[in-house]
């Protein structure tokens, strides 16, 4: 017989979904995270959908500060380049956020898609699936942190190319998401970028459509 | 304070993660699905992270009978164009496997991503993030889903601009998934192709690695 879950347990998984935030180094603590925490979320991550059940997944935990080093000052040169391309006021309020955790948290995860070198059930027709089956995977991931009351951030503001020979990366191997992990002192209410009014929350009139746009 | 999990909770979240299942048509019952779960499938959605906060995802809920048939046809065509790319023994294991529920479903979302008009934060130095937030938005119904008891399969066997016309999409939307939705007879123990040995399950050891490849 399958597992039901009922409405107790519904919302419990509702408020990891709602509690869930994108974690950056002013938040972060210096407690250890215990390997048994790193096993969790590594078998969240094998949890989930891949196209043609291709698994085509590839982490790598890092703690090595070389390593680290090495993602940050491509965080530090991308981060510049990104902020002139918005206008002066968004240029000084991009400034004061605190976009990224790589030093501060104890564990980064380097998270990598392996192109296939045969055809994959179902990336045929359209072939960015298997990219989106590592995004899964890191989503399963965020939201077992959450469940682990463990904070994990997303840096997407890097060179991919910097992080794969940091990582002695095979060429078929693409970046998809760098992550920052660690405990935290706290988990903000909302998003910061929400908070701050970088950008305002979309409706549903917005977004969500009947049969047709 | 923050809300703090604990081992039974997520237990329950673990529940959830090991017995999502892509579902097909040969599963999915003709019981409605009230308009009450699409929304609450539709909230976790809307909960999941953003670059930049950018929102990107755009989702079209599908009941039209005219849509659906476009949308199969299109199935049709493609899937018999990627059977003829495996050798002849896996082609004959192919046309066997029901790879989709598209007609036997009562709900098919299609899930798009709104291209910027304008620079986002966090995607300038990794362009397709804002494609991969759409997928964690997808990855977050697939599991509400679960928990509601509701059978959820992700289809990729198309041609997107198929989808695009059926549902008159704007030029600068992409599709990223197409969903099905509904009540199922029961959920599969292990994911299908596994079953099938279509492919093996990957080890630890082929997928996780320690600061270097």
């Amino acid at each position: 017989m399958n597992r039901l879950f009922n409405a107790v347990e519904r919302d419990v998984f509702k408020d990891i979904l709602r509690l869930r935030r994108d974690v950056r180094g002013n938040k972060f603590t210096q407690q250890p995270v215990p390997d048994d925490v790193i096993e969790q979320l590594i078998d969240a991550a094998m949890l989930a959908p891949s196209v043609g059940y291709s698994q085509p997944w590839q982490l790598v935990v890092i703690k090595s500060q070389a390593v680290k080093q090495k993602v940050y000052q491509s965080f530090c040169q991308k981060s510049k380049q990104e902020k002139e391309l918005f206008p002066p006021d968004k240029q000084e309020q991009y400034q004061k956020f605190k976009l990224e955790g790589i030093i501060e948290s104890p564990i980064n995860i380097a998270v990598f898609y392996q192109r296939p070198d045969a055809p994959i059930l179902g990336q045929t027709a359209m072939k960015e699936t298997g990219k989106y089956s590592v995004v899964c995977a890191i989503q399963n991931m965020w939201l077992m942190a959450r469940a682990l009351n463990v904070g994990m951030g997303w840096v997407s503001i890097l060179d991919p190319q910097v992080v794969k020979n940091a990582v002695n990366a095979p060429e078929n191997s693409e970046l998809i998401g760098y992550l920052c992990i660690g405990y935290v002192d706290e988990f903000l209410e909302q998003p910061e970028l929400k908070t701050a009014g970088w950008q305002q929350q979309k409706s549903r009139q917005q977004t969500v459509f009947n049969d047709s746009f």
